[in-house]
């Protein structure tokens, strides 16, 4: 169900049976408006409003900024289908903060006054200012939600935040392959987008300058959370694939930070996701899907989409708290019919 | 240090031991913009930024959106001075609601789409379709953010809604006198409002219908608040005077919400504020202030500002885990001189 491929994670894993809180820090980054970069959208018009539409479902079991559920052009649903049967399954209290979207989702988000990224290729992503007072509300933040609880879990949404992600760890000097959420992941074009973008850049040791340079806001937002919950003196679980390494690389420059990656065992499992590069132990967790009857599922384990919205971590916490994988795969079935199948003619 | 003075409040106390968490439902009516209304507020140009004011200073110990705090024409300081004081003490963690502002303030804060509120004499408060909307979210975050706490305590920042509250409790039926911010409370200013303002309105028995045609958008954000905790089966503290009042009679027509309300001995000995009418037990806690050396202190003894941003209940938050009146008067003397007296020339 799930395996610590890096590190010691099991002070971790015991707390996840207590009260843990789960915060989404979901924007944009006009990265993803470069041709063939991401298929977190069925189409470049909609990929900005993925991340907002991925939150709708969480709080409702459904969208309400556009008519269906997120997904590729081809029709794979968005992960957040999973972490929504996870949630469902636990009961964590959860919240969204609002780290630089370009639409705002209809439901109750915390606002960090982030700014939207710019794309990285042709310009700078942020203004340095602007990302320190986010990183300063995020952390207020993060403070006063991980109060009353024991561990807190932090995912993402954020359309080619695998590409912004490569460009960090390549600027930090990790010389990281480039996860998708495509099979045939178009690793030429992301590392040309990677190559320009480190040409353009002034080189610079400072973490937080790399993230303001060639990084995206919801970068900025996971750090401030993380660094607030280490102020709180509680540990911190980052739910994600090559996203959440990039994040944890700077992170572990900045302060301690008693942290955790909790991703899909289809990322772990992938060549071009070198989790190794995390500074903090890595927990792989095998969603089950390789078994599922629906072939929306079953493409999951076929290198298809494979992470976001922390669906790794949220099915890592529901199996620490007894379900089966059977029962969750289940459970993820049952919704996928209820949100996409049943909606279909 | 506190008193019941109405109903038994005996289980929500001993709750306040636990573990307690604290939301600021703050925002704007632009009643407040009737000449003579008010004193939240130096000048009539400041009013709309006492509410974001209020909040900053709670967080960070200073206001970042305007270079005081906020105070009175004649420089009584703001009641957010005594809340932050209790939430030192007591280091529960807090949240900030923007419900209805007309300028953010500079920290993390809560989105729920409210309306900012129109001047009730002159048109309709608000859409009751927003109303709805910002009710949902606030029930949203409610039942959130309540999950890990025993009880809740939600208090309130809007200039004029005291006003908002005499008009909403008349229109519910319920002949209140009009609490006020000045000891020369201009009652017959207010009347008048109400009067005018009810006989512009259309008569309805929808406890909603009247919040959205007479009332202002904090009122939304509390009430959306208090029924989303009700749904986590966690009982709740309104902090504050006459404004909770009128909160609380639409409140218990909604739906069954374990609540009491805590207010200032200030508010509850004064003869225009019938804390009585408040369908839930009332607290009446002794800030002590009449014993301060300080003159702007002193004041709230003697009928100016009264309560405000929860000030009441947070007080009564710290007497509950031990901290005595004497020990709270001088910590509230010692940030008003770090935060007013050592700030002037």
């Amino acid at each position: 169900m799930y395996e610590v491929i890096k590190g010691d994670a099991e002070r971790h894993l015991k707390l996840l049976k207590g009260k843990v809180a789960f915060v989404f820090t979901i924007g944009n980054t006009k990265t993803a408006e470069i041709g063939g970069i991401t298929v977190a959208g069925e189409n470049p018009e909609l990929i900005k409003y993925t991340p907002p539409a991925d939150v709708e479902l969480l709080y409702y079991g459904e969208c309400k900024s556009i008519a269906t559920i997120p997904a590729t052009p081809d029709g794979k649903p968005t992960p957040a289908l999973i972490t929504y049967t996870a949630l469902n399954l636990v009961d964590a209290p959860f919240f969204v903060v609002d780290s630089g979207l370009m639409i705002k989702p209809k439901i109750p988000y915390i606002s960090i006054d982030a700014p939207i990224g710019d794309n990285i290729v042709e310009a700078r992503a942020m203004d340095y200012d602007r990302v320190l007072d986010a990183l300063n509300n995020a952390k207020t933040f993060g403070m006063q939600m991980s109060k009353h609880a024991d561990i807190v879990m932090i995912g993402e949404s954020i359309p080619a935040g695998t590409t912004t992600a490569a460009a960090v760890l390549k600027a930090l000097g990790l010389n990281a392959a480039v996860s998708s959420s495509m099979p045939e992941n178009p690793v030429e074009l992301k590392m040309r987008v990677v190559d320009e973008t480190l040409r353009r850049m002034n080189k610079t040791d400072d973490p937080l300058e790399i993230v303001a340079e060639v990084g995206d806001p919801v970068m900025v937002g996971v750090i401030g959370l993380a660094l607030g919950v280490a102020n709180s003196k509680k540990p911190v679980v980052l739910a994600g694939g090559t996203q959440m390494v990039a994040i944890a690389n700077v992170l572990s420059k900045l302060g301690e930070v008693d942290a955790i990656i909790a991703t899909t065992s289809y990322v772990a499992n992938d060549k071009n996701a070198d989790m190794n590069l995390s500074p903090y132990p890595v927990v792989s967790v095998d969603l089950g899907l390789d078994k599922s009857e629906k072939d929306g599922l079953r493409a999951y384990a076929q290198g298809f989409v494979k992470e976001g919205v922390g669906a790794g971590g949220a099915a890592l916490l529901a199996y620490v708290n007894g379900v089966s994988k059977k029962e969750f795969v289940k459970a993820v079935e049952e919704n996928y019919y209820k949100i996409v199948e049943s909606k279909m003619i």
